[in-house]
């Protein structure tokens, strides 16, 4: 059944049975604006995802989209060390859509807002051309330290990672290029649902900034090198990565071994793997590794430089190569 | 020039230009997240404007659609008395987009924001296929004494709105039509503006929440009736209006004469006016009353009914017709 059947009200329907009653909502879903309790400072976070150019529907359950577009944002509050509360989710959708995907959006929705204690408390539906369109805005809470930022690196500081990187991009290349079957099964579902199910890192940013580990943090939402000029840029210093460092997946590997790819390309350039990327003080590394943590030291920030500069430990000077959407 | 040539960084640096340094935010465009201050209650209403189903590029001047994107949210909280603090805009578009419409829609944008004390303070660029998105969340403050909703309405209230309807249809008409140039110049160019360039009754809303006038509002995105249905079923009662009463302006009944449609069937169902709608309890309608603001009263609450049905003065129940996009 197309949603035209339905009507606008029958997909606010659907809507209003992923939203849940919960402290901090004074008012949801279903009048001109929400109304909402805050404690602190609040941090505010939207993302677009374009169908076609995030994502396409044959190679993307509506659930996943539907998880995937609330992971992006709360990635970007992880990023900040916040605690997410609330999410607003638009969507146009063209009129042969099927209500079948909207249920099953809205399904992978609020599974997600779940689990990370999120509640939807509003957005807007309308029709469209021919492309699916999904708008997520996520409100959140500062915690009482502050927040994290791209600007605070020190020279000296260690430059981290917390997962592996390139998977997502692998992933992308399989779903994309439709070379399925060709990899050992557990290898392509690793890589697939890196790029598909990105688990937002928020008790690492909480961690981070609760107990100052950080002087400053980055979403891994584009490639690593474009974030960490972003970090340098901001913070207005050097940083040198080890190329040896970076931490590739078995599957990355064996990805790049089956279809003659170079895995350190996909590492730097490929974006979307939603690790944090983040620098921490000498005087902190230590107690930070005893938590043993999943996390991956792949430089240092080594000076001040207005320009913000990113090498490799070979002094090449590393530039974004914008692999990336758009 | 086409936007392919500046990126997404040149888009970010436009929309960089059409913010300002402002109280109350910590942390603007540039980072994972923006971080505000808001006093009390959180305010938050989010709509998605989408290329030739809410606007043509033929007829909207891209600072016309700037102003648009925003006031069409400001609406929404004026109808909630509150008053708005930040907006977060997205724009999803073509490869093909000039550079001139995008620094066009941000100037727009920012004299609006600027006129109503609103600070952009984050948002999203990417691409998209064919047609132009617009995604705009504005986030505000409830007043002290609380919100209105469109709850509140109880039997023996009046009902008000608080302008002329049905012009925002008839403008839309002309453009849609392209049956310019054949009115009188100033009936076609105030029609055509009260589709293009909706006033958000900010003031009015904070007027009507602060002094306790209102029992409940809504805004006249939709086509009067629907928005009347809202409110009766939010409130449960039935709402009687006078057909007669319906404000109509001399440019509707001009364009009416000449195109040969019923004005009353653009002031109940086109909807896009814009105007507050809201029910005033009956030993508060003559303090209303002396403060001489352009009010009109349409109709009342004539009593409890949990269909929520609106009704004409004659006794026939009012059906909503859809007028309007979706």
């Amino acid at each position: 059944m197309e949603i035209t059947k339905i009507g606008e009200e029958g997909v606010i329907a659907i809507a209003q049975k992923a939203t849940e009653v919960s402290p901090g909502v004074i008012l949801g879903i279903g009048d001109d604006a929400a109304v909402v309790e805050i404690k602190g400072k609040l941090l505010v976070t939207t993302d677009l995802l374009v169908e076609n150019i995030h994502f396409k529907r044959s190679y993307t359950k509506p659930e996943i989209l539907g998880k995937k577009a609330l992971a992006v944002n709360l990635s970007d509050i992880a990023a900040m060390g916040g605690i997410p509360r609330f999410c607003l989710v638009s969507l146009a959708l063209p009129k042969t859509t099927e209500v079948n995907f909207v249920e099953g959006f809205y399904q992978g929705l609020k599974s997600m807002a779940k689990e990370y204690g999120v509640t939807l408390i509003g957005g807007d539906t309308t029709g469209a051309g021919s492309e699916i369109m999904v708008a997520v805005t996520v409100l959140g809470e500062a915690l009482e330290k502050g927040v994290l930022t791209r600007s605070g690196a020190k020279p000296g500081d260690g430059v981290y990672v917390s997962g592996y990187l390139g998977d997502s991009a692998a992933g992308l290349y399989l779903l994309l290029k439709e070379k399925l079957g060709l990899l050992p099964e557990e290898v392509e579902k690793y890589l697939i649902s890196r790029h598909l199910e990105p688990e937002p890192r928020l008790e690492l940013g909480q961690l981070l900034c609760r107990e100052k580990f950080a002087t400053s943090t980055n979403d891994l939402s584009d490639g690593l090198v474009k974030k960490l000029q972003e970090i340098a840029r901001a913070s207005g210093v050097e940083i040198t990565i080890n190329r040896e460092k970076i931490p590739l997946s078995y599957a990355l590997l064996t990805f790049c071994q089956q279809f003659t790819l170079k895995p350190l390309d996909l590492a730097l350039h490929g974006g979307e793997d939603y690790e944090l990327l983040f620098t921490v003080p000498a005087e902190k590394e230590e107690e930070l590794f005893k938590l043993d943590l999943p996390l991956f030291k792949i430089g240092m920030v080594t000076g001040y430089d207005e320009r913000g500069r990113v090498k490799a430990e070979d002094g090449v000077v590393l530039q974004d190569r914008g692999f990336q959407h758009f």
